[in-house]
């Protein structure tokens, strides 16, 4: 069995349930659903980069098809886009843990890619759903890097989040107004 | 043999060689290095997207290995990111043509998303290398939106581009430095 990059069985694995899994509710859902609201209301275009695939094998006997592919660590966030001529761009992650937030959610070149975007002016961020306490967080892209700089916890406390992060509403339309607490960042 | 979204062999072949090959000195291989050039001399920060591929077999014993997959019909551009706090987002082709530039190369949800990304501050652009020419142009979304909604031939004649359209310098470092264009745009 080769993974390239050194991505491990279950981070594949978590990526893999997180793009094709068919959990109602999920968070990826509402921010596709609350997405789609932006845009038919004309208030923002985020949307969602397509899942970062190695492909290996193709056939092309009768046409094209890849007959042996793998899951790629993320380098950059699953969302970006525009909101108020801004450059928003954000990774979202679900968590069962109802005390802190798990760092090995996010991989290095994601946070290379968040600080990328800071310096050169965008507003970078993540979505944090604490399942099991209901609870969805923004955290902002330089509050979380001040946090890896500054600890060597493998894991974002709660307190944390309460702190430095804005707890995202949750309503009928849209589903989770994260934009609202761009409107206060910016 | 199974396509989805109605995409056509050709068109399928076409982005995977574009993807996958080893094509030296291809736009993409000079855009990937201007890119870097501008990242690594903090000039800005812009990428290129995952191709996106719509995965339909999962092997998951022993690890997670994809079995089958189809490249999909692309719903946004190549490459976006970040200049001076601005929103970039472009679609790289290259043309055998001499003459004009086929718009079977861009399909009809790209051209949405240009549309998007104007609507919501942004700027949107095609890069077109006619490679029998050698010739790079940025052609501005806005110019070729104009053109597809007041035309009904399947082709952008070469002429529209001279017009409308902003030669890009080759170079050596960066080889191609589209940023300039940007810069008078801006």
């Amino acid at each position: 069995m080769e993974y390239p990059k050194g991505i491990k069985h279950k981070e594949v694995h978590k990526k893999d349930i997180t793009s094709y899994g068919n959990r109602g509710m999920s968070l990826e859902e509402d921010i596709n659903v609350t997405n789609k609201y932006y845009v038919d209301n004309n208030i923002a275009f985020i949307y969602k980069k397509p899942t970062p695939i190695q492909v290996t094998k193709i056939d092309y006997k009768g046409g094209i098809v890849i007959k042996e592919a793998f899951f790629k660590e993320p380098s950059t966030t699953d969302y970006n886009g525009l909101y108020k001529g801004k450059y928003i761009d954000f990774e979202a992650k679900e968590t069962n843990n109802k005390t802190s937030f798990p760092l090995a959610n996010i991989h290095k070149h994601q946070i290379t890619h968040i600080n990328n975007i800071i310096n050169n002016g965008g507003i970078g961020f993540l979505i944090v759903r604490f399942t099991k306490l209901n609870q969805d967080f923004i955290l902002l892209g330089k509050d979380l890097i001040d946090y890896i700089n500054n600890n060597d916890r493998k894991s974002i406390p709660i307190e944390y989040f309460e702190e430095k992060g804005y707890i995202i509403e949750n309503g009928y339309m849209p589903r989770i107004d994260y934009l609202k607490i761009v409107d206060r960042i910016l």
